[in-house]
């Protein structure tokens, strides 16, 4: 069945029920002119929005209800993650073609949901409208303690720079699914590219030990997220080459197609692992506790400089400022 | 300058410096994975997101950037009004066509930020992302006294239903301008129908009087969202129509468009006046305090029954079910 042939709030109940019962439930969730949500005594609230448009973050077709459902819920999820914050709500604003298979946009609301649970969040309001194109907005609430709220701002000269997982892989994947590349390395990255993990419980981690200066998700590309990192804590950086975490998978995936790993690790973006800077003396420590607490790894990859600018140090002993071509709405 | 002759960071520098400094600062503002902000100890949290989509909502070339961004503002506020609430924090997410004019998108900035301001809420964040049609969409929080919060499901059989304002200047001056009309009226109209007044005073009074019972604004229609109230709180309505407060301006514009003022008022929608239930001890005294307090009339339209459904007190004494064609998306 298209959309088009129920009515708004059919629609509405159809997509709520797709979502499934919230396993807690919040004082007064959709179905009113607002959700009512009980914040913690004590706690900032964090609150952050991301889209996915089609044509643009994703392809009809190449993606399945599900896997959309998963990514838009991820990226979000990966903004809360970088301020060290636990994910609570979300509403979910949607813009519809009439012609839109229902099923769907039930697949992708049990996707959404299904992530959204994962990490005790609930999905509490939303709205939905008629459009030309499908575009999918969330709105993500989360809570952190005020002395654990990681931000961008905080990097010092000669901090460590760690990064979590790997990186690469969902312009891997996005570039094997452009040029049709079929084999076991290209449907991982491409499952990568589809349905990232947010780095929810490391980000939490990371706040609660308490060391790291500063924070950011990459969703831009490492470098131009890094710059970001940069920009707000009046530092630069050094980033060596060698030490970057690119996988087996990716590598492969990127020769294959004649693509340069370093320049896919650096500027693909849409990753969702979390840098961070910590004082030196932290670091191996850090390190550590996120592998023994949640199995993950994460890699130093440079130090914070006094100046300002990111440099990366090729495996020649050169120099070069950090290429940033990463993604930015608008060309320019 | 096309906004696709900037880059994504500088559209953002341009429409934060469009949009104002905050008067009260958050703790965290735009610039961080997250905007960051501190509820108020002991009350609830509202969270509401509404869009304005180019070609269904508005179209460009008919509306000014900054009415558009007033207009937005103003639908948002309207929910968190219908709460009781007062509005807090706003994120705004906007789909952009790169063809767009910077001017018009700051103009639009600077009516959001107006609109907010006024009404001492402040623009913490978002997000910008290339699309084919113009497509904003706001998050708006607020916050409310747990004792004071309105919902809609608490009307009582016996109750008065009072709504503020008038009904049916919006679609009046919608028709207006779809039609061309063009005097004192229909411009008066006109503009009422793109920055439309939100009652964010008005529900916050109402809460603050604390007997309302149930509360709603109207946007679908004065008929369907008093038919919300109904079904939420399980109870019928009976409307007289001779009650209903239709303006002088309407009156006017409906008749030059030989169009029906009953049907205008109550079915035609994006009044965002309220709706709200009271035992019939209180009404006076409600309409009264709010006529005192902010010099805005309520009116008594008619009255909550027992059973279900909605029924239209026609002036020749014959009772009708109210003819509910408000505004649906997604047809059917």
């Amino acid at each position: 069945m298209r959309i088009g042939e129920l009515g708004e709030f059919d629609l509405i109940d159809r997509l709520l029920k797709a979502a499934g019962t919230p396993k807690i439930e919040p004082p007064l969730g959709p179905g009113d002119d607002a959700a009512a949500l009980r914040p913690s005594p004590g706690m900032l609230l964090l609150a952050t929005c991301d889209s996915q448009v089609e044509g643009h973050h994703f392809r009809l077709g190449s993606i399945s209800g599900e896997q959309l459902g998963q990514r838009l819920a991820a990226v979000n999820l990966s903004d809360i993650a970088a301020m060290g914050g636990k994910p609570r709500w979300a509403l979910a604003s949607l813009i519809l073609p009439t012609s839109l298979e229902l099923e769907f946009l039930e697949q992708l609301y049990r996707g959404l949901a299904d992530v959204l649970h994962h990490y005790e969040c609930e999905l509490v309001g939303g709205n939905v409208a008629a459009g030309e194109t499908l575009i999918l907005d969330l709105t993500l609430m989360g809570e952190v303690l005020p002395e654990q709220l990681l931000k961008r701002s905080g990097a010092h000269p000669g901090d460590v720079i760690l990064v979590t997982g790997e990186l690469g892989a969902s312009a891997a994947g996005r570039a094997a699914l452009e040029h049709g590349l079929k084999n076991a390395e290209a449907e991982e990255l491409i499952r990568i590219h589809h349905s990232p993990e947010p780095r929810v419980a490391a980000g939490q981690l990371i706040a609660a030990e308490g060391q790291a200066t500063a924070a950011i998700d990459v969703s831009d590309g490492f470098a131009q997220d890094l710059g970001h990192i940069c920009s707000a804590s009046g530092v630069g950086a050094d980033v060596t080459e060698a030490s970057l975490p690119i996988g087996k998978a990716t590598r492969t995936v990127v020769n294959a197609l004649s693509l340069d790993p370093i320049e896919t690790a650096l500027n693909g973006g849409e990753d969702y692992e979390l840098i961070c800077t910590v004082p030196p003396s932290a670091s191996l420590l850090l390190i550590r506790h996120i592998r023994e607490a949640i199995g993950l790894e994460m890699t130093r990859v440079g130090t914070i400089t006094a100046g300002s600018g990111c440099r990366l140090l090729r495996p020649d002993g050169s120099r070069v400022a950090l290429p940033q071509k990463g993604w930015q709405h608008f060309g320019a």
